[in-house]
């Protein structure tokens, strides 16, 4: 990565915030602010009108959020008589004219609404966080995703890739991002100021977050690394209070142990796969003596499918009332040395169970598996927090991310559905399989 | 040398660039890489997809690039009959699915395209590049408008005001950029390195740009300002070798003496509207005893219309004649002291004279009367330079931004073409329309 | 304070760090490396041996510290005998190279010792910390003061007020820095980083240190100020958790409540004084409002003095008693309503009370009047922290920086040692000495 | 434009600079500020004093200028009686007080008002330059060289290497920082901004710098690198405006062609080894294929040796006449093939040319071989310019940094006054002996 000096001077100025508690309305409701702005040739009126938009959404009841979202989805859609006429015109003469017509007829008014909003400085991170109340909404109203739909289209080209900014996040980093960091750690949690500091200040730790420069404030996913020898087994250790620090130069492995998307407002923008990429680069130009990438991540599906599929066996043995009892109670010592047999359920549920579309049941497994990555090993006992064992019975997983294969493995998947495993997983998942019918 | 600080490593990262000299082909052709980049599900083969696109572009004969254009046009268009069909199903049940459906046949596929390939890190300046050379094919391949049509919609969206950093440009700032502002200079040129900096380092003289994060090394427009007492009626003043320098502290205006747009590829998307307003503001802050913002513009379509209408003018009379031979032949020694019949018929022409749209025929007066400016004098002999003499016949005119007044002013020129101008250049213009009436 | 992005990169350079923890030795002890380095001529040599004695020195036993200092005192020290023999060479032919010999005599060896270990990238913290060692043997050796005139003499130079760098300290600071900010926080101890926050993210707080380049990690001072409306009389206000945030522009008074030296090594390199007048001229440009510039501060010598001074009145009355007890026992309550006889005693105390030199015996006192403050006003009660009681019985004094007078403050005080002081603190002063007459 | 980031702001603030044209004096002549200035017990006074001595001193005539050094070294010197007392105290008794005394008494007084007056920002340069001034007097008054002392003794200590900046020079640095690398190029002087642009732009050029923090706009010494295959044996390939970039990783020789001292009032405090030794580190860290590091330098004593010694010769032979023609009117076409006759007498110069402390006559010779370099090769026709020829006759001389030997030619040549050189520069060096000894 090159650098330069003078383009911290133009980060800077991105930092620039309206302060939204201050701004005064003008005595128009929110909708016919929207109605306004729409059609404003004016950008100083825009801007003000942009801004009052944004700090009466802040303000609104339950009741007035729904209306306004209400308002969006019904009042500025598609109108299809027009979109008709000018597609017929343009199927008639290919003109650009026509296709000029014919495409904004096609888009929904909102969706230049919300580019208009979008003007207002510091605008971008009030409209994912708008985005993240209309999700919350969308059960209830299920008409709204087609407003949703227009968020996630602009969302799409705002935060394309090419505009995401990879950055390493350590002890010397700003405190209000790394307050974020602790905040939306999703897998792991940060217990406070110190239990960060272990996670980004030792040399054999590491963190790597994507920015968005209308956002620099706000990480939008980071990745938390761990530089060790030899692929681990579980996460106590790297997570440990006391443990030795390793000189990067002696680590041969790099570990993946938790990764976060940080706003709900970007949900189905996808990062993790761009970030993971980066950081493998990064770490393969920085510290040479590391040649595998690996993943420890939980199985958070496991224990509600190890229970239905118990659940379903009336004569269900000893083990699976163990496991039961340990997954309702989170205790895992019920479970004596069973820990063999957790991970040929674990490895038959994660090569073998799908969902309707043919794809992995598990939800990391089919983010790291569509990456390119395989099914390495799976440890039992190896994250006994209380969530590790309510979701995952306490077994954790490495995916292995061998670069000379990613592109292979992942056009398997894509196309075939097909999942790489070890081959000590796949004998875990057959043992599983042949066990199943031996009970039979 | 080691390296930290936090937005140090933020900005750094922008500076990545494809070296797209170094890209090798795979052999596919670049029609067919962008077939397969537009259905690719894979990140890291997209990346390499969009880089040898990127490359092959960069290489095509002109032949090549019309067939390119022509590909993209034709074959990456909509489907009309699959729209008209959606539509109807959307018209029929307006569920998001249908939506969705709707929207997707109603992109032209290449916007897409576009989308992705604008993923590779520094696509975003190669594509407005590209756009650069789609313009310039227009004229004799109208039809490829329709593509134009989606590079103006995916860049309005992509340099949306909310995106754009304004920046100070001085002598402390990166040669890399300076060389730019000499090279894109549209008004009054830079000759070299000295002209510059008499342009920038100055107390009394400042330089603002707006960048975009993804083209940190390229400004997108400037604007260049000069702090002086009493509103100035020439440029040759304001760019002499050995002025004297004034204190900020006893200036009272602020010219805007030059305002250049630099990148091709970005024409139609607006910027220079935000600039001024921003250089406004922060000069307002940064400068108490500033008063007065005004420009020191060209007319550049004056000389042409005045040959035009004198021309039509069997019995054009000795002025007339003289003006004719002034901007034939540049110089301006022949037209005595006619100054003052200059002035009121550039005072008619940029108040009076309108395109078929009722807006008035000069670009520049369109530009800042539409920005809520008045037409506030008019100086002849004040640009003296080959261009000024050939383009505005030597006048210069100053557009006043009254910020009390600039909403009133814009709304009256945008809903009614209302021409806000000062008593004395409407007198001058009546004075004009007199004479004229007199001389018939 | 000018800008440019350009020197983001310089200083960032500066972050390198030896790792002296990994500094291999070469079988030399500390002291013998130090005669090689004084008489090495070799860069390369110099920059090993320097990171040998500073690695060494780093983990010497107790004893072993002594030695190495005595060391230092004893071998290094001036040559009585050439230097008399180069005074007088010089006394008789004054050429500069008699004066270079002279020069170099009259310099102990030490100083070029420490000059040359300087020279390892980051080794002027080293050294300042090496000094807080020194210090802390003073007593116990009181020749080692002939070591600690050079630190005294080198730092004097080194850390010379055009060195220094004044640095605003905000939520958005490095993790690694505020957390220097809590740990050296000397007056009103910082608990936590919730507590941190509060002093450095509201709108209404500031903070400012004094960095140093070639300690670019570690303040050497810092002040903390709080923007009111009116001149507090207590600190609890201002540290209180859930008090309403202030509009700055709403402010009209900025207030000192704290200022901490951080670097025990630096003790007598004075820095506080430039640092109040920065921020001050710092405020007055950026808040207009502010017009009053006061500090709360705590009267350290308060409690001890009172003891004393009444311990010494074998008929001390009920008051006297009263705070006695409440002053031993910590316990304010004890005192009732007395706290009008305890700001009488408090502004004698303040003004009347000198140490042998005629200065006042309170070391806060004496730091601000010199620098030009005024005794402003004192309030009882106004810090009920453990040690606000125990040593100011709770009190707390405000000094007012008067920009207009401070010259003429500074001037008397350090000529004369005239206490400047408001005629509300001078009438409680002779209230105090009226009744301690009328009492005997 | 608002602003943020910490280090931002830490270095921002070195910008502060004394408008020194602006200060308004008080009355006092230069010598009466001085006085004050050493006994001013005041901040706020010394601060303006301090500028307003550097303000008058900045217009001071030549004779004043002579004035006022005069004073500063007959005034402000030491007391010798008084020193002889103190050391004869110290020698009684050796306390600390006592010490303290002597070591005030052995400074003049000079020193502390320097220290005084530096602390003024950006004072730091103006004395830099105030010793440049000094320096070009000590001719006419060699007793000048007393306050001379004290510059270099402050200096030293300020310009330690630990407070030095290594920093990269290349074309995104900020032009007013480019400029004066224009401007102090010593060696092959820097044409204009194309030629400026050709030495820091190529991925195959590097040019590296020292700065101090309390100067950061300008320079203190700075090195120019090509980097190559093979060792050059001329400047002309390496400046020449057409030739082809080469890809830094084909590259096995890094070339250092020129290195410029920046400040003449830094005279004698060195630090062009630093330099030189840190951008060996850079450059092994970042480009692994380079082995080999050697320069490309000048012989700047060469000609005018050859002239003198062949002048000794009353039977001077042919060549000798060319050379002497040749350097007396700059054409070394004169010279026909007889290059390897001058490579023979280069070879001898270097190696068996003394002065008469022993070291070689050749000032960059004595600079390279103190930094452990040896003498790898000797090239005729290596620099046509005029400079070149008339200094050097054309001659270059690359010496070689070979990293295992450095410490033990260094040692050889620092205690022993050894050259090292190569077994073929020997061989050149044997057989101009030979020459010689043959032709009496």
């Amino acid at each position: 990565m090159n650098r330069s000096g003078f383009f911290y001077d133009l980060l800077s100025t991105l930092f620039e915030r309206p302060n939204l508690a201050r701004i005064k309305g003008d005595g128009r409701s929110i909708t016919e602010l929207c109605e306004a702005l729409i059609t404003s040739s004016s950008e100083g009126a825009s801007h003000s009108m942009g801004q009052q938009i944004l700090s009466q959404f802040s303000e609104l009841t339950p009741e007035a959020e729904v209306e306004f979202f209400r308002y969006l989805t019904e009042q500025l859609d598609i109108d299809t008589e027009k979109l008709k006429a000018l597609t017929a015109a343009y199927q008639a003469d290919r003109s650009p004219d026509n296709l000029a017509g014919l495409l904004e007829a096609a888009e929904p008014r909102r969706q230049e609404l919300l580019r208009r909003i979008n003007r207002v400085p510091g605008a971008t991170g009030e409209l994912v966080s708008m985005r993240a109340h209309l999700l919350g909404l969308l059960r209830d109203n299920p008409s709204f995703g087609r407003t949703d739909l227009d968020f996630q289209h602009l969302f799409g080209s705002w935060f394309n890739r090419g505009f995401l900014v990879p950055r390493r996040i350590h002890w010397q980093s700003p405190a209000n991002i790394l307050e974020k960091i602790i905040k939306y750690e999703a897998v792991h949690a940060i217990d406070d100021w110190d239990d960060l500091r272990r996670r980004v200040e030792p040399a054999d730790r590491r963190c790597y977050a994507f920015f968005h420069p209308a956002m620099p404030d706000d990480p939008l996913i980071f990745v938390e690394v761990a530089l060790v020898k030899g692929v681990p087994g579980s996460v106590q250790a790297i997570l440990a209070e006391n443990r030795e620090i390793l000189d990067p130069a002696s680590a041969d492995t790099a570990v993946f142990y938790s990764i976060s998307n940080c706003q709900a407002g970007l949900r189905g923008v996808s990062f993790g796969n761009s970030l993971i990429k980066q950081v493998v680069e990064d770490l393969q130009a920085e510290v040479k003596s590391i040649t595998t990438f690996v993943t420890l991540s939980p199985i958070p599906g496991l224990c509600r499918w190890l229970s239905q599929s118990l659940a379903d066996q009336p004569n269900a043995d000893a083990v699976a009332q163990a496991v039961k009892v340990a997954t309702d109670t989170g205790d895992l010592a019920g479970l004596g040395d069973q820990s063999q047999w957790l991970r040929r359920q674990a490895a038959s549920y994660l090569i073998n169970q799908k969902d309707r579309n043919g794809l992995p049941l598990d939800p990391v497994a089919r983010f790291h598996l569509n990456n390119g990555a395989m099914v390495h090993d799976i440890h039992a006992g190896a994250d006994l927090s209380a969530n590790g064992v309510r979701q995952s019975c306490g077994l954790m997983v490495n995916y292995l991310y061998d670069l000379r294969k990613i592109g292979q493995f992942h056009e398997g998947f894509a196309e075939n559905h097909t999942v790489a495993a070890s081959r000590d997983v796949k004998t875990l998942a057959d043992a599983a399989a042949a066990n199943s019918n031996g009970r039979k």
